[in-house]
């Protein structure tokens, strides 16, 4: 029989907001769930136009996220999850309040400002018996869980370096607007907490590289820096990193990296062989193994690994995108629920998605980058 | 205020048909419309799979497609239209009597198989005041878009050579499995046409070519093929082109071109400049002006015309695919059933959706290559 | 022990000649050959100027090719071989005088006029025991001669489709210049032939593939256009060819493609795998086997046939380009030399240089190219 | 008037050696020097055979460089240079031994093993007005002039930010035949110097970086491994650059990487665009400006600066290489000694060729990647 539609809730994600509204559209994309509440913004006209936009229960629709996490904690008909969408500041008390209420957690990266707050989300979970999944989009996409399974089969070998590397540009157009009174949350520390480009971008190399490889960062060496003019905040981070086991590799990210949209590109260089994934190119996975020429494997095709063709949604050649990989994780995270309603013993590094451990190791990374920085450049434990 | 969700049936579409669920998908990631009705196939296990799984009310999943038009016609609150999604030979009767119903149609290309039926139904939406459109896919890419509107713009001059390829490899693996007992219909004339490659992927590169810039086709001269061992109908299509004005053109598809996923690509060759879209890479267009480096537009970016932006659903570098192509076309396609339930006048060429006169310019293209190639590879005109 | 230097002259190429001082270039790059007579030109000012920055002895420096053949030909240490690169017209003349004095010849393509011509050449070589090279560059990149291999071994199984074009944009600037009083030999169908594209590029595409399938055309279909105010020869060619035994193909070339700068690409596609060499990036092959990710071959690697690998000067990854591809067919020429001076029998199909039948194929490949067009773009057999 | 052929020695590139063969092929590209001396190799067979390949006169076939610099000196028609393409441990000896006698050098990079060998060159040469030029190979690249000279005009900006790579895979052969009996002098630190991949891969970036940009560095942290079983020296290089001014930079090379021929790629990010120089496709260059579609430039169009334009040799679309990138150094260095020989004052600087200083600063770089990694990774300042 077909699974019954899951119910959730919005924090965040009013109009305009550009992360909530395609985390919805993956939503809709899966019919796995609908959107019955939220608290989309502090402003009551964004308020009024996400309802009349979102069609939900004006009943549903909070001022206040403590409210909803009162009410909709109180009902029988509970949300099977909360989306967090918000500012990074708001990801910490308000995935507390609704772990408490026993309602799981979906939440955006970086998960929150320190690892301190994140061990103590990830305790109230495990109390609560909640599920929590922390959205690192580029888990989702097929050819990721290509490389994955291609890494855990042994295709590559022993991994010895991993390069990575995610330069924007877009940051500069809004740092010509920024002014000492209109300042976007990402221009203000105490509102994005202590790094921007690193928590915003890098955790999503450190994440990808983890999730993929499963090596752990023992210490890095990071050069933080807020170029051009008006910059407040950094926006171009460089790394040495030294992982646990012996590989080492570079990281580089940027959000003054002119010509580069959203170019998230990694290589994992083993011993027999090497993958590199490139965002924008999402649908292909460049294998070259020892001795051989490279290889341009495409999502879609025969020759894919068991685990990646389950998620493949059109044929290869059919370019699946951004959305895609978000409805992935959403898939992951549906089933895990399911399981969960059902009565099952839910292990959530089984299913696929991000775990909050991955939200804290991301928290980790940056803070520690940052500690690296602010003391000149020194190699910094990551424990 | 916000407009209503519209209502929509499908015909086809039923369990592990492709298109089907990539129309329903992008119709979701639009939210702008709700399935309500259906008949997704002939076959009853399917029709109990597809009401458990799309969640419609049990009443309105019919068993025929008259059946579906008979009863839905007679609603007050009509389909605003239906979605048909079927093998081809069905596009005709069943648009035809939902059309007499007064109930706007999507059909799925290639329209029809004769340039007669096409003109029969046209007439027949004119009759009943009813909405066309003809999915051609690719139409719906922002890209496109872009280049339609660089092309109106005069950006690259006056055209003088279209170059049109769309080489795919799927079909060789189906081949493999062909017994007389075991055909699928695209390898049965009966129940697709005159023409497998040129009505399938032809189509598209010719209608395309039109959307794009306008351009309609005078003549042409047409190689089909049937190639490798069991093939029973045409896989290989090579032709020229003459356009009505003056410019040249080259046309191949095939179904049998080994290492191709789905390889549509089309260059426009101006006086003044000449654009490429390859819809494997469908967020970039390269662009060359004459005497000046080739640029790559990706989508989402500032420069791309207005006309473009209209339909950017995520910022650059997020790749989007063809489930937002899709989307696209429906967001156009709803546009117009709202202006038209507002009651105002509707010009279909206005909206950017391709319209039924695409469709019908698309079934006399596939004629005509038959026609060609059956006389030898003579010029047939298309009038 | 080391072969002596051989002895060439060359027939054109004189000071601003740009195919001239590429031959001479790739000829040193061997170093097995020195230049010692010459007829650059028929200004004495070029003359003069080829004397001073080619060092030949001044009695050797020729004004017409007429007394070069007479006196070189009456010398005991005759020339090895005559290199021909003048304007088209004068290749069947030049040719003619130099094989009736028994010297082998080396000729830029297109070889002459007419068929006729070139049979003719072709018996007066052989009634001289004369070599015949015609200078098709392109079959001497390494990855032609790999790509050939691979089809003699039979990888892609048997050949279906050829897809050939060879774009460039750079005639819309001469063509802006072109007046009655200054017309350059190209655009003078009285110093060019009855061809201009078709001789200058198509028979490039014609040769190549002949050169590394074997396929002999046996019927085309044409359409010739000469685009661009100002054009008064052929710029622009489409054809439709059939090959003897079943396969076909499409070919496309034009002198005003705007955005292609020299874009020869070829793509071979059989019943096992396709082939694609674009002559851009000479250093790559892309082989896509069915059912399995494209591979990019790199010219270097060891995974290269030994045919292709003997051609290989330096190691993968260090770029070779258009002179080393002259280079490699002048290896191939020279060693058929030494060899006819060692008093070897010499077939001139085992040496890998374009023989004077390639010559004569890529004239009657164009003429039936004029006679298709001529005719309305009716179908035309190659015999 | 056309200037005399320059006359040159050689030092190394005997049978078999790669990098003297490319030198000598290069040079005769060029048509302005010829090869009249030489000491190949210690093994006298390989003397013998180098002479009867090379046909210089027996008499200046030296057994020993130490005897060719004595009498080569004598000589009333000195030698105008003698290139230095030996292992990397008698560069200094031999180049000092000919600067001594007053005989312009060329040598291979890395120049020496330590600063102050680089320095003793450099005095020694000044004493003796003697050129200098160290080749590093990929300044000669007409689309690193072409990046110079944007640069240099302001089209980029302010420079922000460099990333440097490149990998390599083909030591992984060499390691696997490795043994303490048979020991490539690469893979010895007594013949190669403190650094393997360091001196011979990183000088590359280091160079390249400083050539177009002129960035000097001021201080660096590094990480240098002896990747693979039987790896006696550094192969994999990855550290973090801080430019005096305020740029960063990272910086990474290794010659265990799988997948990658001969990767160098560099990115120069600034306040206004983006240039990206990728060795391996030589004849473009990635141009990205600001708010703009990135562009790609192609070796030998109109559109590139005068200064680029210099050192085109073939059309654009026409493929130069490696070998061409060699021939523009010693086109750049044959011009300073034509000026020196016909008394003209000659500042190095303004030829174009890598100078001595670049490679004393290669040299230092190596050193201090070194001293970085050895003191576990810490920042080292360059002076």
């Amino acid at each position: 029989m077909a699974k019954r539609k899951l119910r959730y809730g919005m924090i965040g994600g009013g109009p305009g907001a550009f992360i909530g509204a395609v985390h919805r559209a993956a939503i809709r994309l899966n019919d796995e769930a609908e959107l019955v509440a939220g608290c989309f913004s502090n402003i009551k006209e964004e308020r009024d136009q996400a309802l009349e936009e979102l069609q939900i229960d004006a009943a549903r629709n909070y001022e206040t996220y403590e409210e909803m996490a009162e009410k909709e904690g109180a009902r029988e008909d509970k949300l099977d999850w909360v989306d967090i969408v918000t500012p990074n500041r708001f990801h910490y008390p308000a995935a507390k309040l609704f772990l408490e209420k026993g309602i799981n957690v979906v939440c955006e990266k970086p998960l929150v400002f320190t690892v301190e707050e994140g061990e103590d989300l990830k305790r109230i979970a495990k109390e609560n018996g909640c599920l929590f999944c922390v959205t690192y989009t580029y888990t989702g996409h097929v050819m990721t869980r290509e490389a994955r399974q291609l890494v855990r089969d042994g295709v590559i070998g022993d991994i010895r370096m991993v390069m990575g590397e995610y330069p924007q540009d877009w940051l500069l157009d809004s740092l010509d607007t920024i002014t000492e009174d209109n300042k976007p949350w990402r221009a203000d520390p105490a509102l994005s907490g202590r790094s921007a480009v690193g928590a915003d971008l890098g955790t999503h190399i450190e994440n990808w590289v983890d999730y993929v490889t499963g090596l752990k960062i023992d210490e890095l060496c990071c050069n933080l820096d807020a170029l051009s003019e008006g910059a407040v905040l950094d926006n171009n981070l460089e790394a040495l990193i030294r992982f646990k086991g012996g590989a080492t590799g570079m990281y580089w990210t940027s959000q003054v990296a002119i010509g580069f949209d959203n170019a998230l590109k990694i290589r994992i260089l083993g011993s027999k062989g090497t993958i590199e994934f490139v965002q924008e190119e999402n649908n292909y996975l460049r294998v070259s193994l020892r001795g051989k020429p490279p290889m341009i494997y495409s999502r879609g095709c025969g020759y894919l690994t068991d685990e990646a063709k389950k998620y493949v949604r059109v044929p290869c050649g059919h370019p699946e995108g951004l959305t895609e990989a978000f409805a992935n994780i959403y898939k992951d995270f549906c089933r895990a629920l399911h399981d969960k309603l059902d009565g099952k013993q839910v292990n959530e590094d089984d299913y696929g998605y991000p775990t909050i451990q991955m939200g804290i190791d991301g928290v980790n990374f940056f803070n520690k980058c940052v500690d690296s920085s602010e003391a000149g450049g020194t190699w910094v434990k990551m424990d």
